[in-house]
């Protein structure tokens, strides 16, 4: 199937040539096979007109816990440990299949709807979440979440279930799916159990996605139990030499930094989560003067309260310039990468996704720049990160298929979703 | 006329009985006559089911420069100095009548768009803005915007031409247009300018609308040229015993929050504008603490970048609670009250607007609250600060009579009005 976009605008995303004007883009089966102006190829199975349209990747959402939709507004404006220790653990505890299944299911209908293409999820219940993916046919980095706090017992079947999990599940769906290995946190995992799943991802090849000094507190507890910050903590235990993506990384300092780059170590910037549970802000800026390029997260939608990655990339082009009154951090080009090109390296997968250009998977999707809000077009760019919308997102593509066109779903059924997500709390509800 | 609006769930934003579920509103004329619960009238010339949709006050956007629209994305990422001076001056010298029309008219759309039902302008050739906002049906509070920096003769005549504007358009268009009296701000305006100002205010019984303390750089050049900051500089002028609305106040002391408070000046809060300039935060918490109850403003697009002001709403709520690391900081419900009742003080229409109850104006928006991001509806109040978007909103009544239903605008004509503002941009354009 040789799909032909043309009259499009095209924010490539690449370094050099990142905006096209007035250009095509070829489609075959699952890849992008050309990217250019002028004249397009004359042979072709279908051929869509992109007039009033701006093509550009798929949003990347590097962390998040899918099924926590199912909690919206379920708890807001408490600090991190009540919110999560009194209100999310207990109601989430009793989260069973058919609560995750739900819950993710409306998660990528929203991802879907706000341009997101390729999403990763820590949570429990994977092989849920791995049906849906390969189902609605999004792209993901999935790993089964595990909290080292329980019996030795339970730890150890917790480890064997993501030890399968991420088994089974690579590069599943066409490839579409990866998956990784996720001790929760150095707070919730002892480090004898963080070794054992390092050996783990070792053994399996796979890279670790962690979360990483969220709070001031966390890291004061850190250095208590273990005389060490996180940073030094887990690079001791073996984490840092493996592929990792940390998640978070607000309390973390200079030197810390340091080491995360020297690593290669891979950041996933949560700025809405960070500001609306108080974790604070990361140092964003000193991280992208290192070398080390972040990544974007929307979080769970408990803690943001949506998933909707546009939402982030713009937090991060205003926050980092108002903190710093530098008006030079974070320009718009670096925000849309740290949520597409940047997105794609923290998922180990920028040799498939991330900018448009032949031979990368074909994920894209388009922006309606004919609404008010994107008048006069003098920089389309600009308009994406500062002024545009989630709803402004028109057309869907992961792998060469259409997930919407228009605004209508394709892979999901939505009534249905909201039906079900609806029945689903209930049955959970205290 | 006599409307009925049923099955409705209503976020009145009164402090108390802030959310009625299951209920109805009634407007007669231009006015709300009842808010309710239970058996609704059996009398009324229309009814309209709102099964699915929350009903809100409209959002009130106390401080902006609405044709600025023409350059929305004009110039970014620059400090607000170089911005100002070389980037927006030079051309917005340019601007004549027709540059005004079109930008204000393209603000309106957005904003009609996004729920906004009254706004502030402080601009020149402010008499277009009048017959727009006449026209097109919204409430607004305006000021022509003088800069005190030209000739004697030159300031004088901007000077009458401000008084001639106030007077002719005060409680015009059955009265949803105000005026104020408008110095730019202490840094473009002599002393002795600012003083005849206050008097031609004290004369018309206007308030005044002025920028104050927007960056550290102006504050310090008032130290320098003055002796004191600005605060004290414009109290010493009378400003401050007119009532009076500033916009900015980002870099404010204790001190000067208490005479702000002391005196009952208004604020308007432009979260998106200070962090996209990186002129800083403005200490809202502190504000709060004092009494002062912050307005929330979009400013120009040129600087924001659009005119979203439920993206204001979420910024407040967002950032002060990571800047100060307090998750308790500006709850939701504070955070829509500025976009809303305080949002009506600043404008000094309290009485009017603000929020839904019997005796007030008819200004009112809907939301679609069927879509996944509001799933599932745990906390509606919660939704529309965290999760919802400016695309949400379906219905804007402004004095009782419809401008949008349904998303399609029912005064304004958006097709010729993005064509004529892309026509007035070229014939300015360097």
């Amino acid at each position: 199937m040789k799909r032909l976009f043309v009259n499009a605008h095209i924010l490539t995303m690449r370094e050099k040539d990142t905006l096209l004007e007035h250009a095509y883009l070829v489609t075959e089966d699952n890849c992008i096979t050309e990217v250019g102006q002028g004249d397009p190829p004359v042979v072709y199975d279908e051929i869509l007109d992109m007039k009033g349209k701006l093509l550009l990747p798929g949003f990347i959402n590097t962390h998040g816990h899918a099924a926590m939709t199912l909690l919206r507004g379920y708890a807001d404006d408490l600090p991190l440990k009540t919110w999560l220790e009194e209100k999310m653990w207990p109601i989430e505890g009793r989260f069973g299949p058919e609560q995750v299944r739900w819950g993710t299911a409306l998660a990528m209908v929203e991802m879907i709807r706000g341009g997101t293409t390729c999403f990763a999820d820590m949570y429990d219940h994977m092989d849920q979440v791995g049906a849906l993916v390969a189902d609605a046919g999004m792209r993901a980095s999935l790993c089964r979440g595990v909290i080292g706090l329980g019996s030795q017992t339970e730890r150890e079947a917790k480890r064997r279930e993501a030890v399968q999990f991420a088994q089974q599940w690579h590069r599943e769906a066409n490839g579409r799916i990866t998956t990784m290995m996720a001790p929760h946190a150095p707070y919730t995992c002892p480090p004898a159990y963080i070794e054992s799943i390092v050996s783990d991802a070792e053994r399996l090849h796979l890279p670790i996605h962690i979360h990483l000094s969220e709070t001031r507190r966390e890291v004061e507890q850190n250095v208590q139990d273990y005389g060490k910050r996180p940073v030094a903590h887990l690079d001791q235990l073996g984490v840092f030499h493996r592929p990792a993506l940390v998640a978070h990384a607000v309390h973390v300092t200079e030197d810390e930094i340091q080491l995360l780059a020297e690593r290669g170590v891979k950041v996933s910037h949560n700025p809405g989560s960070n500001l609306k549970l108080a974790s604070g802000i990361a140092p964003v800026l000193a991280m992208l003067k290192k070398g080390i390029r972040p990544s974007l997260g929307t979080d769970g939608a408990a803690s943001n309260n949506n998933l909707d990655l546009l939402e982030e990339i713009r937090l991060a082009a205003l926050i980092h310039k108002g903190v710093g009154e530098d008006p030079e951090a974070i320009p718009a080009e670096t925000a849309l990468a740290m949520g597409t090109r940047f997105g794609a390296e923290a998922l180990f997968l920028e040799e498939e996704i991330g900018t448009l250009e032949p031979g990368k998977k074909a994920d894209f999707v388009t922006m309606d720049i004919s609404r008010a809000h994107w008048q006069p077009t003098h920089d389309l760019l600009s308009h994406v990160v500062y002024s545009a919308s989630a709803a402004d997102v028109q057309d869907v593509y992961v792998d060469g298929r259409p997930l919407m066109r228009n605004r209508e779903l394709l892979t999901l059924d939505e009534e249905r979703i909201r039906w079900e997500t609806i029945r689903a709390f209930e049955k959970v509800s205290p």
